[in-house]
């Protein structure tokens, strides 16, 4: 299967979440394949947007400050694109917690008033959705597909879910098409390090670079899979081009699945140096934890011919050297 | 297994959505056990809320007229409580589509802000929260069971779902004990008849009884199962009074599995006279029919002893007589 063909060359496309991790690296890759990106981001200091993230495509890209809940700015910049990579998204679990109701709006009434901006003003488009692996839960057998249930250990995995469905919903009642990825663990350039509030991954990333030890919640033996960022990105686009993705989720996932304390000690080697140290977890952690995660993707791959190609200690180590070289662009509240 | 011995005996009880169908159907099952009981309702003309609901038990039970989307009310309303029979709810699938933010209000952030309030004031509460058997959409296979994925289809079905899963969410990490049961369609006297926004059938026994011709929608061989209302608040108080049901959620159904258009004739055969015909789906229903529908309560019957007793042809003959009598109360918009 061709994987994009010239499907966004000369497209209009629409980025939220476009200063972030992903979406800022899917702007990459779409400048580059000559599409037309405007990047949606309100760069709230605590999530992941960061002006650094777009350096060097700075000319090529247009960047709209707004955020997702204003809905009359939503309701203009969804009119005449081609594509919505529709990224933009509370993500921090303890966050949803605390503030259950910054996280429905946000991932939920944001998502739906986006998908009625569309149904109003450009049914033509098709958005492809960040879900997240967060909304199966603790998972009831090993990998995780598709046909597993959701049932999310937090607030903001009800609403991921919820946001999530009215994609499908859409895309199923007005034509809309929309399609979902259920993302599992991203690293790459770019990710957020500055704390533990989105990623474990990103924060150990900083501190290995600080010379702090790395604390692994649990016993360590905790099963994850990875995906670099640019796997992900690939997924991004392929569900885009593609018409067999309309209506569908997929998980994405890795068949290189390690423990956190393998992680860990594989973060160490690359850096050269470095320690860890297994604790137990904190109460507010343990209570949303979800014990050993991984995905099977076999379904996009049919569907798609996605498959992760970035081994898993060459993304690491790209990312090491990102933020060994970066660090001050990421280390304090952007921007 | 005793069915609810002396559980709510002197006990205070809070019902939202307490003036509709089940809501005062569960008040009247409530006060004959000795429960004090508060029903909260806002009245919503469109809605289910009616005060002839409760004719006959006005003087046994309070009525606090509030919104659940009225947050201070409802941390106030919460407190003290023993159980709270969480039914208040937007039930129609196409204002859903219409008003997406409205059932957004109702469904999702209204029933966030009730768990928030029992999270600050009663953590000691039991909630049993109604949900739907609509949020499995078109089913994979009959009959459905809990293990059947949630693939809702329209925006009803997916509020619905998150407010379901923040129940599940607040009984897991707060302790807050809930559970869910997935209703399939509930019949008897006080079911609202005024239209067809919330159920078809409420809509035919009054068109039956006002000697209208009832219109069946496709070609009438669709399967639906019906519980009569007072098994289904044998359910709700069955899982109020039982920690077995704590975190859970459980269909409810029947064994008795019957055509719409064998249930149109059976109304006609009970009323003694009266005409249905097949007609085409209008395309706004066409869009988020789900086919066959009838569940498994196998899990229920197996964790708390329900089983439905009324048989389908004694529940109608009873909604029947009821509504021959009381038309004036319920033909037009309550109050």
């Amino acid at each position: 299967m061709e994987a994009y063909g010239s499907a966004f060359k000369g497209k209009k496309v629409l980025i939220t979440g476009g200063l972030g991790f992903i979406g800022s690296t899917l702007a990459r890759r779409l400048v580059d394949l000559r599409a037309d990106v405007v990047l949606v981001d309100s760069l709230i200091p605590e999530y992941g947007g960061n002006l650094f993230n777009i350096a060097g495509i700075e000319d090529r890209v247009r960047v709209n400050i707004a955020d997702v809940r204003d809905e009359y700015s939503m309701d203009y910049l969804v009119r005449g694109q081609d594509y919505l990579f529709n990224l933009a998204g509370q993500t921090s679990h303890l966050d949803s917690m605390r503030e259950p109701y910054t996280d429905l709006e946000i991932n939920c009434r944001a998502q739906l008033s986006i998908l009625e901006a569309c149904r109003k003003h450009n049914r033509n488009i098709k958005i492809v959705f960040a879900s997240t692996r967060q909304i199966y839960g603790v998972p009831d057998y090993l990998p995780v597909d598709e046909r597993h249930l959701l049932h999310p250990t937090d607030v903001n995995g009800v609403n991921k879910m919820a946001g999530e469905w009215y994609h499908i919903v859409y895309n199923n009642v007005y034509g809309i098409r929309a399609c979902a990825l259920r993302l599992t663990n991203t690293i790459g350039p770019r990710m957020r390090v500055r704390d533990a509030r989105q990623t474990f991954l990103g924060w150990w990333i900083r501190q290995i670079i600080e010379g702090q030890e790395i604390q692994v919640f649990g016993d360590g033996t905790q099963l994850r899979d990875f995906n670099d960022v640019d796997d992900a990105v690939d997924a991004f686009l392929r569900a885009a081009a593609h018409e067999e993705a309309n209506g569908k989720v997929f998980n994405l996932g890795s068949a290189e699945v390690i423990s956190l304390k393998d992680l860990a000690a594989l973060l160490v080697d690359l850096h050269g140096k470095g320690e860890f140290r297994i604790v137990p977890f904190p109460e507010d952690r343990k209570r949303i934890d979800i014990g050993h995660y991984y995905g099977d993707y076999t379904a996009i791959r049919q569907a798609l011919g996605w498959a992760p190609r970035v081994p898993l200690r060459e993304g690491l180590a790209r990312t090491l050297a990102y933020y060994t070289k970066h660090a001050a662009h990421y280390w304090e509240l952007s921007p």
